[in-house]
């Protein structure tokens, strides 16, 4: 979307407090800005001991504690945090931790109305979306309300030193997949596109360091930062081709989720670049750390060689035989127009890229 | 400020339409999204001709006219607005013109709570802020609060064409000052210093085009895309250096506005520079189409030598006898750590800085 096409861009009520160890000097204060007098605290598990810590400060305005956080949020999960937060009279939900925590909050938020401050432990950036989502049994229902978007978010680097090398990576590319597709999808404006090529440059920047060392707190804030950006990037534009092309493939052939996100993105960014504007091009080779010109794409191929993802979908279980199917399936969702994209995507083309995926990466002399 | 030491962002709930003929097409679905059934037009008179096309499409929504505006937005001309607002029930103001017009719906958003739906046709960048002014014979107050903050802008470049080539000159560098204060205000940010940098590469690239064909509408898209995000960035970041000198000059010796912050700016910039990040200024060069490695003020006189913006303050008014006064009186407010600045400002700092600024322009090979 161009400023001549004309856009729109909305914005919700935010606040971000980000900085080493903002969350133990500053969250008393914003628990304080919130109003929050009885704070019911939701954490997984393993997170309990660090949202304790946290919450020393206002120790005395804690009424609950959350623990039995699950992937994807189950609606049983997410009643007996309703019925917590119902039986202490909570009037503030603080979460800490990944995705999922901050699902479990946005859960009780959607039915109980009240408001979500939230501390990311990962670089999952739902804390900036007012996307839930609950599963009953193998179904997975998900909605938009402006009532679930956290209404402060404290972004703490040196809590993410925790993360395990390989899950920090893997949750960062999973941003890099948030901002790389805000480039095209459905909701693209101008801002988005450059809240998405700040957020991929924070990310290049970051990643091999905190790879290299994961007490880097350089490195571990510019990956936080970026983010926050791409997740405020994606709440916007919105979902495109990349993720519907993930989500068939991950669901029909069990892939690993984080590994198959980082094969299949440089290749949709191969196949979008053609028709993305030139500026736009020219800024994300350089947020890529490239000289501005090259292609995109194999920059992107270059990190995830730095990041030791494997090369290709073959490498983490589709096998040759199922490219046929895998590619029926993608282009039903995506094909012919199924969805708004910047380029047509024609069956052919879902062929080419289901198998380029599944080979390798993209190389540079390789088809355009 | 950068992303080590730590930063706070808030956003507000914002909603923004911008395109060729969105005022035309898109209005009535706005008027819709934000619920309004009694509506109130707030418009100068000369610009109420169009505010009476624009709202033909929800004539019979309409309840009353107010064109009563004056600069400023004396105490009387607020409170009769508000008593039309009152006598009508009006649900919703609809403000079609400059700063003042906008400012007169804010006034009567401070006090009836009403939503604001602000149609800009200038480059003033008050329709992005919270902030509320109102005048009482010579006294001026100002304030914060959200509740005035326009819930929904419609940005159409089509409307900016009737502006005369030198007021918007004036007023497009009036949003030049709002995007390079940002990048050193208080209130800055990394995602303010984004904001602004691309708001100076908007101005930067519309204004020599607006011009030269004031219907240019490609000129006229980046102009109010730059304008908008100025007044996001400096919604933010707030007022400093650069503000508060011409505050001061401005009062003291009736130096007229446009200009004088015209002339002003890249003096302040040549002095701020030092300061900033190496990053930021490498990022402002670019966007004032210099080659990267520029000092920007050099290329901000550029600009308003195309322009055609006087020289100095010697050239709209100022004498050289009063520059010790002038000095002094500056002094007096940002010198000595008065303001919160990235670089110590010292009395002789000011003395320099008023001087240069009144002989003329900050020159390739003059003083650092």
């Amino acid at each position: 979307m161009t400023r001549s096409e004309g856009f729109t861009y909305t914005s919700t009520r935010s606040r971000v407090v980000f900085g080493v160890d903002a969350s133990r000097e500053r969250l008393a204060a914003e628990v304080d800005a919130l109003g929050g007098q009885r704070v019911l605290v939701v954490a997984g598990a393993a997170e309990m001991p660090l949202a304790r810590e946290l919450a020393e400060p206002f120790a005395d305005r804690v009424v609950g504690w959350f623990d039995d956080v699950r992937q994807h949020v189950p609606v049983e999960c997410a009643e007996a945090a309703r019925a917590l937060a119902r039986d202490t009279s909570a009037d503030l939900l603080l979460s800490v931790g990944g995705g999922s925590t901050t699902g479990t909050a946005k859960a009780v938020a959607l039915t109980d109305r009240l408001p979500v401050l939230a501390v990311p432990t990962t670089y999952a950036g739902s804390e900036m979306t007012n996307v839930w989502g609950l599963t009953e049994g193998a179904r997975k229902t998900t909605g938009v309300d402006d009532v679930v978007a956290p209404r402060t978010v404290v972004y703490d680097p040196a809590l993410t030193v925790g993360l395990p090398p390989g899950l920090s990576a893997a949750s960062g590319l999973n941003a890099m997949a948030h901002c790389v597709e805000a480039l095209w999808a459905p909701g693209a404006n101008p801002v988005t596109t450059l809240l998405a090529v700040e957020a991929v440059a924070g990310l290049t920047r970051g990643l091999p360091g905190v790879l290299a060392d994961g007490e880097d707190l350089t490195a571990r804030s510019d990956v936080l930062y970026g983010a926050w950006l791409a997740g405020t990037a994606f709440a916007t534009a919105g979902s495109g081709l990349h993720h519907k092309t993930c989500h068939v493939l991950g669901g029909a052939f069990a892939l690993p989720h984080a590994e198959m996100h980082a094969v299949v993105l440089p290749h949709v960014l191969a196949f979008q670049t053609p028709a993305l504007h030139p500026a736009t091009v020219d800024r994300l080779s350089r947020a890529l750390q490239g000289p501005g010109a090259e292609r995109p794409a194999e920059l992107l191929a270059d990190l995830d060689d730095a990041l030791g993802i494997p090369a290709g979908l073959r490498d983490v279980g589709l096998r040759e035989e199922d490219l046929p199917e895998a590619a029926t399936l993608v282009a039903d969702v995506v094909a012919d127009g199924a969805i708004p994209n910047p380029r047509p995507i024609s069956r052919a083309d879902v062929d080419a890229l289901v198998r380029a995926a599944w080979a390798g990466r993209p190389r540079r002399g390789g088809p355009e």
